[in-house]
């Protein structure tokens, strides 16, 4: 990474805390429902439901309360009625002004590097939702480029590099997702470095067990990517 | 406009029908309510809410569509069944994956500006649906940039002027809104031409009686821009 030039990180569960608010949210679902369901099948259900309507919705969150709604009508066979659906509703709403939590060391991270690469934040999701928790973040003015997309494939980050004029060999990538942040990074040429979370939704898991490459990092934190920089400038 | 550079272009209602989609979502809407509702209240309270909820959902389909079960579940008393929101949420799918029909003229107008102008198209909305509308549209080869925004304001304009290195004296804004893509840009310095569509959502509408401006110009449909330019070049 001698040429290192742009450093992108993805938002939700990398820069802050995401996916325990889709849990929340799920919990507190399971709650309103309970009257007519049996609590432990709206996890399953949910889920069908989730990657079946992602052609219809993508990603994001009303998507995933649209999503909510349609396994709730389902598991209660037609039945729910419309108070409870109202309450699914209001905590999709308070999923979508939750205050965003920055994950630890991420403030003093994007200090440091901000003073020798460009950084980017690039994440999939809702543009509305995305904007909204970048600025509500105050992290906007440690970042020089903010780019919202729907997936992240290859074409994705080609098409980013080729729009700001950076070589694959001059661009790391930095995410919880293996198969959103590293898979079609490392695929362009690219370096990536993967941060787990947690937490990760079922669906960005990818059967990397053994990922091994010359041009991938696998972190504990963000904390250890300026270290990881400097080791290998 | 001798220097123009770059033309871009509004896409719902400018470029493709938009809003016949969204009234005749509506129209199904009022239908599948009768049996709680008198159909004629539908439309007031759906505009309520939609603009209530706008801090929410931002533009877009799934926005409308939450709006749509929120105000159905009032509307009813909260007496909606089940089966009458899933009935909702299922025009909410067709709407997504309704076909996405040219207005006339656009391909001609298109393919004549793209030999002597960068095209963009510019618009606002849910990232996931104009994505999709873009790629069935069939037009993708004919502009050079894509600009999909939560919201079109004069620092909206200027942001994307900035990161294209477009001077506003060189750029022109082609759109059926007076509100998002005419006064923003003519604050901001920039050209700006209005085709008005024969329906508007009400929110998008401006009080501009009698808009007089050098910089502004009024067309009925999109195959006078080329004339326009010709007589300002």
């Amino acid at each position: 990474m001698q040429n290192l030039e742009v450093i992108a990180f993805d938002a939700d569960d990398t820069l802050w805390a995401n996916e325990p608010i889709f849990n929340q949210a799920e919990k507190e679902c399971m709650e309103i429902l309970s009257k007519y369901v049996e609590p432990t099948k709206l996890s399953k259900k949910l889920y069908e439901t989730e990657v079946k309507n992602l052609k219809f919705f993508g990603y994001g969150i009303k998507g995933f309360v649209l999503s909510l709604i349609e396994t709730a009508v389902e598991l209660s066979e037609q039945n729910i009625l419309g108070r409870d659906i109202q309450k699914i509703i209001n905590v999709g709403k308070d999923m979508i002004t939750h205050p965003v939590e920055l994950l630890p060391g991420v403030e003093e991270a994007v200090t440091d590097l901000k003073e020798e690469y460009t950084l980017m934040i690039l994440t999939k999701g809702d543009l509305f939702d995305q904007e909204s928790k970048i600025a509500r973040s105050g992290l906007d003015s440690y970042f020089n480029h903010f780019e919202i997309v729907s997936d992240k494939t290859e074409n994705t980050y080609s098409e980013i590099l080729n729009r700001y004029q950076v070589n694959p060999s001059d661009f790391l990538m930095i995410g919880n997702s293996l198969k959103s942040d590293v898979l079609p990074v490392i695929s362009i040429g690219a370096y990536a470095a993967h941060i787990p979370f947690h937490i990760t939704w079922e669906h960005e898991e990818a059967e990397v067990d053994r990922f091994n490459h010359s041009r991938f990092f696998e972190l504990e934190d963000i904390s250890q990517v300026p270290e990881l920089l400097q080791a290998n400038h």
